[in-house]
């Protein structure tokens, strides 16, 4: 094994708002030997994603609370390093929430074998994991896009974000983007082939969407909810589908927000605005990961990943991706293929 | 003509907050001739509903707003008094939007006939009108109930909410109706055979539903919107859907009211919030008006009427629906049948 210790970051304490450093911990744990029927997992790749946040509360509205000391949770792409099951074998990539360290052993229940001819390892997490089937389904089915309708999305360089969009152009859409820098906003636009983009920062999304959806707003995918979301609400049309990822920006706020109360728009605009999480559409991620990887082959799906390097620099990377300062799925380098 | 004048309810002036007696004026117009292809209304009945306060706003989300001095927008049922058309003859009793009036002349085109078999006149605008329509197809289509689900709805006992309930009842769900009198709870539960009742007035209501809804909500009927709302969210099952129908809590309001943002709960429950007009569902309502007279027939829906004499006692009554003071289907009795 790599060095003799396995290294983790654990939770420190609970953050109030957004956290902080001293939240986490780096600490030291054994490489456990793997039990008859278990393996063990080098991680090589480690996710950071925005719902990890929620995981540190003391309470969750649909997980478990992490546990203060415990390791925090998250995906990951590994190598099986020892096997003592036959159900798989060394060498073997697999992925699955083996949470923020370098070694873990697992009975290989929660573990989903990667086929490594269909993207780099790290894909596994992105467009053609979690994030990928996130923004498929999500989208599709949820957000049912019918050609030549305009469809918004926000967080639009993000993970889940970027794919969307490119689907969304894919289904003959026009498609418009928020995004919070210049340089994520010429990305959508001329990389990945988005109609229009708003930087949130720096312009009245309000008048920007009037001004890039004269014919309204038919799919709305929010990943962020708070005042942006007010502000697209304010230009659906009849029949529009709000598909509700997440709310990033609620996420580092102890006490929830207020805000004007808009569900009764939905009304006139014979409007739905539906919540889903990407695992009540497990038994056809395996749908979702063959269709993206194929627009992938055919050029008609880019993918952009944030790299940080070092398990030790997970918190610091996760922080910044709680303000947005990620450009494109975020992921950390624990170790070589 | 019963007078020689057509007295009418005209808008003096956009109401601020609470509509006030003075934003109303009665007046009397002339009895209008119908020319070739017009009929004259007598009016009978008038009906008094909460979508005619966003009427009374500058700007209005999805409809023409009344202009200052317009006869105040409104459903009514009335007879034949006058015909130089051969599709309606003299006696017949029609139902249409024929505004706060004695009489009314239409060219037909906006006009019903009302089926007298089916029920008492003044339930062309009640259980088997617009209100009875908006909750069979606002209950069953867009919050598609299931045997055994629970189903919460607010405003219960009035014109919609009561209708809502009942039919909850005839397809099997746990029914739970939120109202503000000891008396509309007295007679959802007793009378119409609801599970539940909460006074949202003297309880508290979060607290109550966790008591009547320990298996949580999984249809929600929103009449009211506002702090009501909140509060059943909190309750919302996996897979449940709210179908919002109104929010009379908001129409008093002149700026939007700030409220706990709580769209983001909808993803961990995987939730949809759907709104709609009766009117959505136009080519159907014949359909919808049938299936309530045979379960009135059968005994299976009751409907209780708020009556008010003369239509100058129309905008206090309108006040008074405004406030919750209504007990059922308010009406204003315009003239004999």
């Amino acid at each position: 094994m790599a060095g003799h210790v396995n290294r983790q970051i654990r939770l420190a304490a609970r953050p109030a708002n957004l956290p902080r450093e001293s939240d986490f911990n780096l600490a030291e744990g054994p490489i456990l030997e793997p039990r008859e029927g278990e393996v063990l997992v080098r991680v090589i790749w480690l996710s950071l994603d925005p719902y990890q946040r929620g995981r540190m509360r003391a309470t969750h509205p649909y997980a478990t609370p992490m546990e203060l000391g415990e390791v925090i949770v998250g995906g990951v792409v590994g190598k099986i390093v020892r096997s003592r099951t036959p159900a798989f074998t060394e060498g073997e990539v697999v992925e699955g929430p083996l949470g923020w360290q370098e070694y873990a052993v697992s009975d290989g229940s929660n573990l989903r074998k990667v086929d490594t001819s269909l993207g780099p390892l790290s894909t596994a997490l992105g467009v053609l994991g979690m994030p990928g089937m996130t923004a498929y389904f999500g989208f599709l089915e949820v957000g049912q896009p019918r050609t030549g309708d305009t469809v918004v999305v926000s967080a639009a360089s993000g993970a889940v974000g970027q794919v969307v969009g490119q689907i969304s152009k894919i289904m003959g859409c026009r498609t418009v983007g928020i995004a919070g820098t210049p340089e994520k906003i010429d990305y959508i636009k001329h990389d990945l082939g988005f109609d229009a983009g708003i930087n949130y920062k720096t312009e009245n999304v309000n008048a920007e969407l009037a001004e890039v959806c004269p014919l309204g707003v038919d799919v709305y995918f929010d990943n962020v909810g708070g005042p942006i979301t007010d502000a697209v609400l304010d230009h659906i049309n009849v029949g529009a589908r709000i598909s509700i990822c997440g709310s990033i920006s609620q996420y580092n706020l102890e006490e929830p927000e207020l805000g004007p109360r808009k569900m009764g728009l939905l009304v006139g605009k014979q409007a739905r605005a539906e919540g889903f999480l990407v695992g009540q559409f497990r038994n056809r991620h395996e749908e979702g990961r063959q269709r993206i990887a194929g627009w992938i082959k055919e050029g008609r799906i880019k993918y952009r990943e944030d790299v940080v390097d070092g398990i030790e620099n997970a918190p610091g990377a996760f922080i910044g991706l709680m303000q947005g300062e990620n450009f494109g799925k975020l992921l950390v380098k624990v170790s070589e293929d």
